[in-house]
């Protein structure tokens, strides 16, 4: 098969192993599939992975011991578990001790022409969400995880920090729950989504941190955004960090002690109320997309979902 | 008056200014104090302070507005707050925007014969809590600030993680509260005092952290501290942090959102429950007084204060 590959560095294969049958699991044709930070940060060494990046994915079910699959068009999670350790067993098996996760630790992802993953991992779509929409889901239930972590009942001040891919699913989700969002980024073009929809919102050059908001999730992808989101958060508010970012640096805890925060870490969210809120149309996904590009493209991809300005690139299988 | 300072060094001074009168407030003479690890911080730069250190003592009211005071043997909570900034108003005064901190920010502190707080700030002493321990008001009382942060209900794996001075009353006070608390220090004599208090303890370095804990209170007052407490908590488990060290140190943050940890930032406490505590004999303070020396000997007291072998080392100023 083809696929997009990372050893040491990045290179499209055109003829790569398929992936090997785990027993019990369910052969997948990808159709599409998107490119998500977390890629670029793997590309720069982050949890050390080898093999075939990717796990924002649609695709269509080639075979699987579930019969009733067959042919069904389906997205994943990417949480392979074992379904015995602790955490599986008391209901945390996205922590599985034993997981692999697709295209990201010890299970080859998405961006290829097909993928495995068992059958419990995958959700049918309904008509209502379309091929461009289904490969937000994953995302858009990482986005809805914050939901799950904090109370946003009695919070007034909310800053979504990065209005970037994930930021501004993050921003609309807590929007939708009620919630006067306000996004903080530092593109001009990425923050002009927000007019559109309603949300408020500020360059990061034109505001003083104020130590003043209730949360502030970091959504920036960066390792600078945790001393930013400690600059704006009160004391005794929530720092919610979705970022995860390859490397050490160097920071000074004290005054998250000194200011009692909270800093909570989140990762990945609900797939049932994702795939609903797309069928819905609340969440808008498709003014995120930024290109459309080949799986052969994908190098070049990989090199302009980099770009400051670049929101989503879609990588097409056909 | 007396006082031991900090300005670049460490200095007794036996002919310092009496610290200045701010409208209103309460003039005590000190009795003895504490020597804590945040003012060894401070002797290493933490919060630029300069002047009179120490913010844990004892002493009798010599002057007041409030006449009933006079005479009365008290001690003092920390953060003189303004009272009408947001955070005052809003209930968290002890985060008030315009504080000073006895012996930390802007306000002189107690290794001196004089100190001056407002009278809001103080609470009598009952008899039954004696000057050694009364000493240990304010550090018990931020031992007991852990119990309104987290939910220790369902918390089956609790690790405070350091045997020292804080350490060792975090552990009573969970314990006191129901919870099978472990406490895992480097100093076997220190964790010896778990054994007289049935407060099980082990060596750090016989143990292998396995991400296994619900809570770790992390009260090494190292930077380490946080890294090995990542180590040790739980995916969706949480880290109490207690200890302000300055400085930077270089962290990667990425396994708080993998293991979509908890992170709580925790300060001062409630001096009433404190005392309460102390008044009670529920928690033993007296078996942590390593020595006790005079204030002339400040300086050879903070060296000795230290050191890892070393608990609580009182200042006597008479």
């Amino acid at each position: 098969m083809r696929a997009l590959t990372f050893d040491q560095k990045l290179s499209f294969q055109s003829h790569w192993d398929d992936p090997a049958e785990i027993e019990g699991d369910t052969l997948i044709r990808v159709t599409q599939a998107g490119i998500c930070s977390t890629d670029l940060e793997i590309a720069r060494g982050y949890m050390g992975f080898t093999g075939v990046l990717g796990h924002e994915f649609v695709g269509r079910v080639l075979a699987s011991p579930q019969k009733e699959l067959i042919g069904q068009r389906v997205v994943g999670e990417i949480n392979i578990v074992c379904g015995r350790c602790d955490l599986c067993l008391s209901g945390l098996s996205s922590h599985c001790r034993n997981r692999s996760v697709l295209g990201i630790d010890k299970h080859p992802g998405a961006f290829a022409d097909l993928v495995r993953l068992p059958a419990a991992n995958l959700h049918l779509l309904p008509d209502e969400v379309d091929d461009d929409q289904a490969v937000f889901v994953e995302p858009l239930a990482a986005a809805f995880q914050v939901l799950k972590q904090i109370q946003l009942d009695d919070r007034k001040w909310v800053t979504v920090l990065g209005a970037g891919r994930l930021g501004l699913l993050v921003a609309q989700v807590l929007r939708n729950s009620g919630c006067p969002v306000r996004v903080v980024g530092t593109q001009a073009r990425k923050l002009a989504l927000c007019e559109k929809w309603s949300i408020r919102s500020r360059l990061l050059s034109d505001i003083v941190p104020r130590h003043d908001q209730d949360v502030v999730v970091d959504c920036t992808g960066k390792a600078s955004g945790f001393e930013t989101a400690m600059a704006m958060v009160r004391p005794r508010g929530t720092i919610v960090l979705k970022s995860t970012v390859a490397g050490d640096k160097a920071l000074n805890l004290a005054p998250l002690v000194v200011d009692e925060i909270n800093v909570i870490g989140s990762r990945c969210g609900p797939f049932r109320q994702a795939i609903s809120a797309l069928a819905q149309k609340s969440v808008d996904v498709i003014s995120l997309m930024s290109r459309r590009m080949k799986l052969e493209q994908g190098v070049q991809a990989m090199q302009l979902a980099a770009r400051p300005d670049v929101l989503k690139i879609i990588l097409t299988c056909d």
